[in-house]
């Protein structure tokens, strides 16, 4: 039998989404709820590996006071961070190279020195390998998915994902009529780089009338023709969302050619090459705008906030249970558990038959195939 | 073989809900798509049953210019009803008395004398019933599912809901403030007359300290020791949510006897009941707030927008397929069919087992059991 | 010459208005700058009143951490109250009598016994006339308006005032698809008790067809005339927005009289009474939506958030210019200064003269004159 | 003595603001309910200089059914345009060259012939002088201002200016948590090529740590300075706001050295410069946000939605009262009256006293002097 939990910590890795407040206050008060004490690690595992960095201590107690009104909040009151797995550690060596070293080690035996029994680790593919990595030497661990794509397997879907196609559907609802009144495409950039849910999600309901995404190459000959097909019957301006990880079906190569642009590559993103390439083959005026940094923050929806909270909980609950090495996910029937051992580097992509996507054929949207 | 489809028509029954319109836009979008035009009958079947009401036709032809944009707007450019069911039509008798007539073959009659080959019926358990009656007559009918209560067997969630949930919890983010510097209890009534989903999830995401639904008989006793154990912590102030369902464990004689207001039915909902009780039982000031009717309008979020446009669209693609006597669903794998048959009359409850409830009782919150 | 300021307070009294907050933590960053420590009274003045009830102390210091991101927080992290006005502070009695005692110089005595050179209190009328006799005994104190019905004398507007419309006319926009599908009468009451501010301004922004303000005594009859003429019109339904403070012309009585309701008062404001009286003269069904609470909380829009960092940072200013006895006030070119003399008992009702009423009759809105 | 009116039209010019449907909702409706008609003319003067481009009339006839609603879109519904000044339209001679003609005579003949007694001209200040143009040759014509960018001179402010630093402090909300979370340094580029007043308000209200306006010359150093002095206070991200005419103190020249781009000019606007600069001088990871499409459109907020009705209101007061060549404006008590020959080329900047700009300074935010 396991022992039973005094103490637990909390951690938030990879980039920032909205919720990940929600987890952290729905573990402290369901931690508190069973007389359990609750710390939150900062920056990731910076808060242990670099305790030095923080005047105040790397690893914070959270209390109900400090927690209160949190779950509104965009961002992670315990900072996060995308560098220094501490799996791969890069050390740098005397003779200029850089090696990397595995530091797993230091964080087991900070759990075990303060007698921490647990750890809620909040994060995506990465921090949840490391989290199996720590599961595996023995610490009792349980990973809650945090992926603003929505590119994670074996979850329905998580929290920051709506909030992000939300306000990516309200800024091509903004777009629409200064579009329409100057007459011009508009080419929108959305976060996606493996994956295309934001921008088929935000591009059928936010009106768009071509949808590039990675999981279909695209031929831009296909989306200059759905322009002109909109001109055509009097409709003289277009949306075109792409996701960040868009490609052209015969490679950038053809892309760029089209463009005659030759430091594209220089120029910023997808969006870009796809505007200038556009221009050229339908001479009208295109614009870009890239909703990447906007996307990541901002007030959870209530449907985001409350799947953080019923994250948070059932991550509880699943430590109370005496589990480990699973994560918390989201199934038809609510909340379910996963071990971390099959969600890891695993993404889940629009799968061809999809009900969205046909939709959005349904509904005449250009996919550029 | 079936025979190829060339007319639709669409209407919308029951209480109106955001992202009717969108389901509208959308069946008419794909139709127009397969070369079929699409009519929409007003107010219900009205449109069909009283056309004289209507100087410029009860049923109106689609065209994408009537449809543009409408996706956004709250209502449903139809028109809806909750009255006169044609299978049980009330009539005045010369006696006085009111029979009950069964107009459904002029529905049939209609369509048949207009070539109007197929219906999409948008509405809740009294439309679809209608739709399935009406498919067994011959009709090729296929239901879109629309309930704002979220209580529909059979889906795991349809338009309007979100819409419904996120404005609610907006409501409860207000009302924290002011509760708290005045120190009051704020008692919030939610639609929900069978199933408490608006509440649950309200409720959790807005952080109410009480949350009373239909399906679990409240003791008021539970409720007050809530607000007085707050009180003791130093926390002067309380939102309770209340789903307009929600019952008393031992029937409304208890309630009433509590608060000894002898004429609270006349006074409104069970909201105004249990802000009288409370009052009674700690002492403390309370005031109620009723959100029925803001719940059901407004722009549906992307969320709905997106559900509703892929429910018109599978509506569409299932009568393309021959079928009839179904109702779109949604699916953890996305939209998915299941016979009217199935679906009329059941009501889908909140379990007590579901992990959102669980997630309530681990954040401490009351549900009066 | 004045002597140097080192130490400031500010305080919050009055019901809470979306930017109060933010005004603290203005006042908070601009003393700050200036080398000044600044502290928060809570609860009014009970902080200082009342030392007793506060374990971590009634008057609370303020730091960049504490105030950091409250700027978009509703409610007021001191607290606020509209009770137990020091200059008329209610005692028991022996006898059982309340006597009132002015209590105003023990609120001097705290500032000099803890060096504290001066005061910032933001309130309404209340609260300022308090500031005011507080600067007639000799301390620095600069006010800052607070009302959210917008009707303090000498101030273009103020803070919270944008927000409670805002949210008002979102209300009345999700309730026009619901009234029409209903093809009710919808009556929605708001804040207003002697001005009628909001209700002509969210009235006329969320396209209302009746509006009844304090300035304007109505007449039922004219009321119920516009909502027949819109019938004949083919438009079966109507939004009218009452202010809590209207009344008709010739009193309650007629209005109880129309509506055969004599237990009017006891059911609620006059929103319900006008709702009954609707009925009753239309045959319409009708309902009524009281939106009080709601539009005392929630985040400040942009404007209010703008216009209360300007008040927080033009009352330092003021009192490092050597001010006392003023009131920070919005003029044509920006933020100015009053006498708190000038203000206090003076109320800015809505000018027949003014031409948002004038815009109101051009676009055929009923006022029930 | 003037003719009495009868017909009307109104158009808009320049790019779209939000709210600019609501003041033609106003003007139709208040126009009508003095039993005049009102026509629209499509993209500014196209509808009548172009009419063979409008197969449906280049000048609509607008009911009320036609602008039932149209108050809360984005954009307009009679299109806008900001190229082909009548009074200086452009023609490709013979030879090549391009000669500008006058071609206002054709819209004096076209209102002659078509019996339409005044215009109401929506517009910024091109748009304005044209209007005064037709109002010298004899038309009666009342203008309404438009600018987004808020720097027209003689009113107070005008639609779309709210709406727009509304949404621009939303994205600076957003920005906070990612830019801190990464410890970056995030340049927000928003419109104001002339006036800086969007990225005053905005920067302001979002809690910008540094605000670049065209009325102040910058000082990349100081902006620089004050991001490793947010450093050094273990601050380690800063949210940068610039105005699409800023500039820096000495000229591009200092700029583009500073951050050896040679090619910068290519790459976009002021915003990219800024960034790479901050990123030379700093060290620190700099992104850019360019929000300038994202301002135009959309909803418009209660605010400006009322302004907008006020506005198309009183330009029908002004002509039903027999002025013309007159501007409608906003003053400190509400609508008023400027002649169009005054407002014409005069720019409204942000004054150096103007007390947003010393509460900034309050706030401790750098505007690079």
């Amino acid at each position: 039998m396991t022992k039973p939990i005094k103490r637990i910590a909390v951690n938030t890795g990879g980039g920032d989404a909205p919720g990940l407040n929600a987890v952290i206050q729905s573990v402290m008060i369901a931690a508190d709820n069973r007389g359990w004490d609750c710390f939150g690690i900062r920056d990731g595992f910076n808060g242990i590996l670099f305790p030095e960095r923080y005047t105040e201590g790397g690893v914070m107690r959270l209390t109900r006071e400090r927690v209160r009104g949190i779950g509104h909040l965009g961002g992670t009151i315990l900072g996060t961070t995308n560098k220094g797995n501490p799996l791969h550690f890069p050390v740098n060596m005397p003779d200029g190279s850089v090696r990397e070293i595995d530091r797993s080690d230091e964080i087991i035996t900070y759990f075990a020195t303060h007698e921490i029994d647990a750890l809620v680790s909040i994060g995506g593919d990465g921090s949840l390998t490391i989290a199996n990595a720590l599961h595996q030497k023995g610490l009792r661990v349980v990973g809650v998915p945090k992926t603003i794509d929505n590119d994670l397997d074996k979850t329905f879907t998580t929290f920051g994902f709506d909030t992000a196609v939300g306000f990516a559907t309200e800024c091509l609802d903004r777009l629409h009529s200064t579009a329409e009144s100057h007459q011009r495409v508009m080419v929108v950039e959305v976060m996606g780089r493996y994956a295309g849910w934001i921008a088929l999600h935000a591009g059928i309901a936010g009106d768009a009338h071509a949808i590039l995404i990675p999981e279909i190459g695209f031929d831009m000959g296909k989306v200059a023709a759905k322009i002109r097909e909109r001109e055509a019957a009097g409709q003289l301006y277009s949306i075109v969302v792409v996701a960040e990880g868009a490609q052209p079906r015969d490679g950038h190569r053809e892309l760029l050619a089209a463009a005659e642009i030759g430091h594209a590559e220089r120029l910023g993103g997808i969006g870009e090459q796809v505007s200038q390439a556009l221009t050229k083959e339908t001479g009208k005026e295109s614009r870009v705008v890239v909703l990447g940094h906007l996307l990541r923050g901002g007030s959870p929806t209530s449907f985001d906030r409350l799947a953080a909270l019923r994250f948070g909980a059932a991550a509880v609950r699943a430590l109370d249970a005496g589990e480990s090495g699973v994560m918390v996910s989201l199934g038809i029937n609510g909340v379910d558990y996963v071990t971390l051992e099959e969600v890891a580097g695993h993404i889940r992509n629009v799968p061809m038959s999809c009900d969205a996507l046909q939709t959005g054929r349904d509904l005449g949207i250009c996919f550029g195939d």
